[in-house]
């Protein structure tokens, strides 16, 4: 496996100086990561020179393969339906896996989904699943590929076997401050897509102030750095640009977002939410090239069935009462006008103070915690109608307070909302 | 000690993104490292960061004090005479600390050297010492303060507890592709001189093929970070730049030098040897207040004796035969014509395989190989004509010949060599 020719200190001059590694140089690197011969203190060196010095699309994709081939390649390929995922970057209020793995499966495709936990301020598919009772994460791969076969969603937790380099090299990169580079975000995400088997995938970009990437720009070079990857690797990928400027749909907060993405599962909910998971679907579709109407399947209620499946088959009860949290708050307009701005970072902030996330990563969560919003963009309030509704536990409230109050902003003119997609990469 | 205030991971972003750290903040990173807060992988990722975005003067400082704090700090102020010390970043043919620190003594200063062995193609003070018989090169600080009081002259290796840190971090720096980063390089000595109880500084700094830095900005550049970081910490420090394009004097190889270095005590020896030595002499002097005449005490042959006091006190026989190679191969002048150039680079690369210096940190020298230069650069020559004398051990002369014969340069017109000082800082 290990190549005399190259020693780890040569490669990372050669990164730091501007240069170019071969795919075997990289792939020998990545390698000797994993088995010792290249130390943690020579592997961030090398993420810090790479920080500075980026790696070109032959290299990420060779890095991305050896975080791969540290770990098991799952194989789909005996399924029946065409198999496609969706990525999100993060979002307030995104609960958009909970609908469109269904809905996927109701238009004739299989969605294999391997979703996460809640990161900063930003929710996690597997957290809101788990308000669901009797819920389970966790499914072998014979397993899963039954579920998908059968029922055509699945949505699991990421086991420890994909890619498990890269999860050391990110707890690495966690205390060596190399986090936020762009190559290497975009090899963590993509090394465990391509590991789970999936042959398609959608990638939902988010932009704005709620958002890991706050500009277009920004937005846009991490798409095409995920889309190059994937199509490297033989992945079908494509991607869209969205706004994450204040929170997906009206719900942020575990069971709150189980309740409302049902509620779109009936052919009902927000039509912010609607529309970015239909835009998802039609790509998705489009890639497979499946001939489904997504809107039509989702307005007719066809996709709510395929849900109750994807949920009895992990353990869950989908007719059980979600968790509720034992206070309520509503949170009042301070002027006369229209509701122009509901800050999604802050209200992302303010929900992990009520509970629905984690200050530290050990931190409980309360699953009914959250909020509702009462009067989203655009609407007419006058001085102390309510705009949102807090869901909390004891105590919780005055730590949230100041966020919520920042987060809501009433302007003397009607605001025009833009549309959610930005644009297809 | 360490303030619960930072953190690794902060600090290492903060230089990341080009910020400036804190006094306070440094000295807790390298007090960190030191006590295992701060792991190796951070203190890779710092480097790295390091490397790119440089460190301004007080961090600097912060940072080499810090080092110097790792260990102990030599307090020579009981001495009688002023203390002056001279560090060189490394040349071919460079025996001028074994004529400075007695010349220095015998001028009335005291120098207290902290020296060490050869590096890549340039030799090391230490190494050439060892090939007196007896000469021993450690000495406990109470010894060494004795002999500085007595003789004024000490040559000694640098001991574990001078910037204990700074030996780990090189370690590290070695590793992990850090080591050509100015300002750690200029922490890297300063810290373990600084340490050393001098007062004063006088930096050879070389420029050309034979030298570390190859231009006369990045030696200015090196030069000026090395005299900020000494004055910083209240050692009067100046530096002179000095041509390494061809070995310094007539002599490459450990006892070779060590002879050269005796004939030019007793009043002779080559030129540039001689003149780059008053140079240094005459800075160290000013540094201290001296009013000596350098020149005129050297051609006395005033500091031999005192160069023959200095080796006794470390155990060596100044009047013992040098060890000497069993071969002798003289390498000839290929066309007619004036020496033009002899090329350090070349040649020093050559001693090491003629058993002068070490390919491998435990490569075992052999003491008594060399070159002898019989054709300085001007002398006029014709086909055939000795140009080096090579001495060595059986077989090694074949693995050095081209590297012997390709560093002799002849041209058609008489060269006039520039002066070797090529400026003060």
């Amino acid at each position: 496996m290990t190549s005399p020719s190259f020693t780890a200190e040569e490669l990372i001059i050669t990164k730091r100086d501007g240069g170019v590694l071969s795919s075997e140089a990289v792939r020998w690197f990545v390698a000797g990561f994993t088995d010792g011969t290249v130390t943690p203190e020579q592997a961030a060196a090398m993420n810090m020179a790479i920080f500075f010095r980026g790696l070109d699309g032959a290299e990420l994709s060779a890095w991305t393969e050896a975080m791969i081939d540290s770990g098991v390649r799952r194989d789909l390929s005996g399924l029946s339906r065409p198999i496609v995922d969706k990525h999100s970057t993060g979002g307030v209020g995104d609960k958009v896996s909970l609908i469109l793995a269904p809905l996927m499966a109701a238009c004739g495709a299989a969605m294999p989904q391997v979703a996460g936990r809640g990161l900063g301020h930003t929710g996690g598919t597997i957290d809101k699943l788990e308000a669901i009772p009797g819920w389970q994460r966790e499914l072998d791969p014979a397993a899963m590929t039954a579920v998908l076969d059968d029922v055509g969603a699945v949505i699991v937790a990421a086991s420890d076997d994909l890619a498990p380099a890269d999860r050391v090299l990110y707890a690495l990169r966690d205390v060596t401050g190399t986090v936020a580079s762009v190559p290497l975000i975009c090899s963590s995400i993509m090394s465990k897509k391509i590991a789970s088997g999936t042959t398609s995938l959608v990638l939902d970009v988010k932009v704005g102030r709620g958002a890991f990437m706050t500009t277009v720009d920004d937005a846009r070079a991490l798409a095409d750095t995920m889309i190059d990857i994937g199509r490297r690797s033989g992945v079908a990928t494509s991607a869209l640009l969205t706004r994450m400027e204040v929170p997906l749909g009206r719900m942020v907060g575990n069971a709150l977002e189980v309740a409302e993405s049902v509620e779109v599962l009936r052919g009902g909910g927000p039509p912010d939410l609607i529309a970015i998971t239909v835009a998802l679907a039609e790509v998705m579709c489009e890639l497979v090239g499946l001939d489904a109407d997504p809107a039509a399947v989702l307005a007719s209620g066809a996709a709510e069935p395929v849900w109750e499946r994807m949920i009895r088959a992990q353990g869950g009860d989908p007719s059980a009462a979600l968790p509720a949290s034992p206070e309520r708050h509503d949170i009042v307009a301070a002027a006369d006008g229209w509701i122009t701005h509901l800050d999604a970072l802050d209200l992302g902030r303010a929900a992990i103070r009520l509970g629905a996330g984690r200050e530290r990563i050990d931190d409980e969560l309360d699953l009914g915690a959250g909020l509702e919003i009462l009067a989203p963009v655009g609407t007419r309030v006058a001085v102390g109608d309510p705009v949102l509704r807090v869901h909390t536990g004891p105590g919780r409230i005055e730590t949230a307070r100041s966020l919520l109050d920042g987060a809501i902003v009433v302007g003397d003119v009607e605001p025009t909302p833009p549309p959610i997609v930005i644009e297809r990469r």
